[in-house]
């Protein structure tokens, strides 16, 4: 057990994002989040998976929608508070603490605000172990866990609680409130207990959030590039170097949908790189051909400084690093591609892991 | 105080279509639903406005969406029930009574049905006085009422609950919650103790719809028009007579828009009548001249029987005879106008009641 600080913080937003693989948020934005509820209600106890009890209560606290938007409608700063209360208000038992439901920008800092807000611990862990686009996309899905009874609220103080038959289901009818709230809202879900949570959380997100984003700051003190610091402790691979030509982005759907090309510098001039994302990205392409691709985490990162750009953030003329790294083994499941894998996301290519790819590229 | 027998639904579910304006849903359906509720469960209630205590809770329940969809989604049943118990979970007080939100062949029999499957009395009122489109569309709206804590249930078995900081939020969730769920949901909204009630209610609703009813049922039995005798009980006017020539229906925004077109018969042979409609007729235009507007009711009856057809049932070729009705005098000040006057639905023309217009026509 150990507790989260202001300066924990600046690290975990930015570390969440380079795990958020281009999704989950801007990590400033959380990060003033996150850091306001500390300063004005002190630290947040992160405590560990097994530290939960058996029979009681967690539940995750998140942003939902296009990243895009978050960064102009901003929360009013109630809306964790009411989602979460309202959602555990749904059960008998007590609500222990709160936690990640995916690693980004965001969504690794709401849950310390709400931590914060409502003095409960956080717990170190998530659903993903990265960002996904899709309610249904949590490795508690395979457990069969429930993500209603939802509630997504708004800042403009709309409530909405959804209980649905399926998680599909679940992800159809907050998509449509969170399109009519304006894009973005901020939701309760996956409420599960701790013997649940130990069985399906990937465990450790926060911490090793923390460590990735130490050392992009530390490095950025020192004026050195953190690309490789981060590919030792994330087990990545650097995939491309290049210059932002083209960025796409559609929002009407309510997910930020598009492609980013790359022309590549230095020893991969010459190259071309696109990659496509939902929120995060999905297939990163290396010349025409695919070098990482979902679940597998794709990351780009500022060339000078390390810094995860997530989707939203993405600019013609960036120079970036782009670099893939390896997902939680369950994702690599017949079970987890299912859900995860670049079949469902209409890619008509079958998973390779990262670590695959980039033997068969040096060969 | 009386009963409502299942003789009185053949009644009230064609009457009620009359007022419906074309909205408020399929007469057969509606009639299908609360007679085979009072058959299971007994006969219901039917209490006035001024026996509702003054302190008790009253629900209105319905269906939402596009009255063509209804028709082919089919309730599994217990949808009213679910969504009424939600409601009134919200609130300390005792539920004493259920009620139409409008007139329309399927909402005023939904509330019938909960009423008999809940074992409670139906008020003899509504919110309209006919059929409007949008939930803000009520003469409670007009007094202050709030529409939510709404629930929405589908017949696969979700359920959502909206709270919303005002009532044309409401509409806009709840509307695409309903477009999620499949374009239709059963509802509960606008919960009002009887004080409220007595104020705002549109008293009479259901004893005028079975009024309606029965004349058309016993003139069809004498195979003579009922056309004159619902004029006489509605005071309304005999627009135009025709035979449908071309209708247009949009659905994707969750609610039925178009038009139909009528070439004139008989006395009205050489001329045409446009009906425009947003789920109920909102304007008819004879040689392009306005004849009858929102919020006056405008109903399209079959020529033969004097059966209502609804904007769902539309088709080329049916002879029609098109009426206007005075709506109710609240819908005519400054304040109703302004929420379900032409203005509201685009219309760049002053609202003039279908009594004057006809005044003028005849001159």
């Amino acid at each position: 057990m150990r507790h989260l600080t202001v300066k924990d913080i600046d690290f975990l937003a930015v570390g969440a994002a380079v795990l958020g693989s281009g999704g989950g948020g801007d990590p400033y934005l959380g990060k003033l989040m996150a850091k306001a509820a500390i300063m004005e209600k002190g630290e947040v106890q992160l405590i560990d998976v097994d530290e939960v009890p058996d029979d009681k209560l967690v539940i995750p606290s998140a942003m939902m929608g296009a990243p895009a938007v978050m960064l102009e409608k901003l929360p009013n700063g109630s809306e964790p508070e009411i989602s979460f209360r309202a959602a555990a208000s749904f059960f008998g038992t007590e609500v222990c603490a709160t936690m990640s439901i995916e690693a980004g920008g965001i969504n690794s800092c709401i849950p310390v605000y709400t931590a914060a807000r409502l003095k409960l611990p956080l717990v170190d862990c998530d659903g993903m172990g990265r960002a996904f686009p899709e309610i249904p996309m949590v490795t508690f899905s395979l457990g069969g866990v429930e993500a209603s009874p939802m509630v997504c609220c708004d800042e403009k103080g709309n409530k909405v609680v959804i209980e649905s038959i399926n998680n599909a289901w679940v992800e159809t009818l907050s998509r449509a409130v969170t399109v009519a709230m304006g894009l973005s809202s901020m939701i309760g879900l996956y409420a599960m207990d701790g013997k649940t949570l130990k069985k399906w959380a990937v465990r450790g997100t926060i911490s090793l959030a923390i460590e990735i984003g130490k050392r992009i700051v530390q490095s950025n003190q020192k004026k050195m590039s953190p690309v490789d610091s981060i590919l030792e402790v994330t087990n990545g691979y650097r995939l491309f170097e290049g210059k932002v030509t083209d960025v796409q982005r559609d929002l009407t759907t309510g997910f930020v949908r598009g492609k980013a090309l790359f022309e590549g510098i230095e020893s991969y001039r010459g190259s071309v790189m696109r990659l496509e994302f939902q929120n995060e990205n999905l297939v990163a392409f290396l010349d025409e051909k695919p070098c990482a691709m979902v679940p597998d985490l794709i990351t780009i990162l500022d060339r000078e400084t390390g810094n995860p750009i997530t989707t939203e953030h993405l600019k013609y003329g960036q120079r970036a690093v782009i670099i893939g790294m390896p997902c939680v083994d369950i994702w690599r499941s017949e079970k987890g591609l299912a859900q995860v894998g670049p079949r469902y996301f209409q890619y008509d290519i079958d998973y390779v892991p990262v670590e695959e790819l980039m033997k068969e590229q040096s060969r």
